[in-house]
């Protein structure tokens, strides 16, 4: 396994067409890689996984380790191979990882970013696992919980997708948190670091692994791809 | 490595927008597969890797066979592993694949095709390798060669894509041929099989690789993928 691959289980036009089941037991997603995001059966949560350790943020709030036979309907992870790239003081999030990719070049690559350090204000939403059957994604957004923190030490992780592959992950930053203390974290939708170290790992491979074996996906239509930016835009 | 992955060097929209540089040899990409399809610097041909040898149909006809340093623009290889599924006569092409995917259920993952046997009639295309500056995939698909056969033996190596994955692959199916004695093949436009033989192999990985470090990748405007769908219908 090259060190600079990107594995990922699932796609996004698999969440919007509320293929929602955990088809990748933790175990499994973690020998492709120790870093990463993504979500369990049912949309339970945002995960993070930090040095070989899964986390669930759910409704509940903080962080919960994950056991090894926890569900994953979707996730990128990664062996971490980070390099230092620059420090960044009072900016907003937005701002912030546009100049790394544009620095950086990064804008047709996949492209990971780790950022370590204090953020000044940061909103994070998670999701309540839902069963069978499952909700579409977009209904699952409008019942999303969000949290707030100030003043808080802690990891984001960053996967930047191209454009042409939207629908495949979310293209564009997708970014989740996790607090030093765990007290904290999931799928960031605003920020503004404080004082931070941003480190990158240019992406060459792109592995994607589908269930072929799960008889809900193989049996969903999903040959419309019309609404599926539109939907991603709206909750992720 | 998992047998059942299907790994691919480039993508259409890379081709679309005229970023048409080999940059892989045939060597490296060999360590991927001993099947698959392609083409090469400047659209050098239609690739056809056969038993783990790589060959070219250019617009002179017959095949060639390429050396260990020939340049691969985009390429999808595997190990095959593929196991019979149905023998075919005298039934379209177009025909026969959606029978073959329907019957397997496989239209929302990445499947591969392999069919042997004496085609009634078949229908390539071949394109003349393109320098620098690149014309624009629409452009080479105008000047394109096609070639016509009539009962002749050979092999056909199809992979299909799903909608989600157009313009990083060619959505639906992508067919080429290379006749048993070299003297034909390229880009399948339409054929009629005779007597042939279907054996498929399902894909669980689909592993990219982009050529991060080549900079006529990284620099060009990629963000536009309104137009990619009509342009891959038209050239493919």
């Amino acid at each position: 396994m090259n060190k600079n691959t990107l594995f990922q289980h699932g796609t996004m036009q698999m969440l919007v067409e509320g293929l929602l089941e955990g088809t990748l037991p933790l175990s499994e997603l973690l020998k492709h890689g120790n870093i990463g995001i993504g979500t369990g059966d049912g949309v339970d949560g945002e995960l993070v996984i930090l040095d070989g350790v899964g986390y669930k943020i759910d409704v509940s709030g903080p962080a919960v380790k994950l056991p090894d036979d926890f569900k994953v309907t979707y996730a990128d992870v990664g062996f971490a191979d980070y390099h230092k790239f620059k420090s960044y003081q009072n900016v907003k999030l937005t701002e912030m990882l546009k100049d790394v990719l544009t620095k950086n070049n990064a804008q047709n690559q996949f492209f990971a970013i780790l950022t370590k350090g204090v953020f000044q204000k940061i909103r994070t939403r998670s999701s309540k696992k839902s069963r069978k059957p499952y909700p579409s994604l977009g209904e699952i957004a409008e019942n999303q919980v969000e949290f707030e923190a100030e003043n808080i030490s802690g990891t984001m992780i960053t996967y930047y997708t191209p454009t042409v592959f939207q629908g495949i992950g979310v293209s564009g930053f997708h970014n989740h948190f996790l607090a030093d203390d765990l007290s904290f974290g999931g799928h960031v939708l605003a920020a503004t670091v404080k004082d931070v170290t941003v480190s990158v790992q240019p992406i060459e491979n792109f592995e994607l692994h589908l269930s072929i074996d799960n008889q809900e996906f193989l049996n969903a239509n999903l040959s419309d791809t019309s609404n599926l930016d539109n939907v991603i835009s709206k909750s992720e």
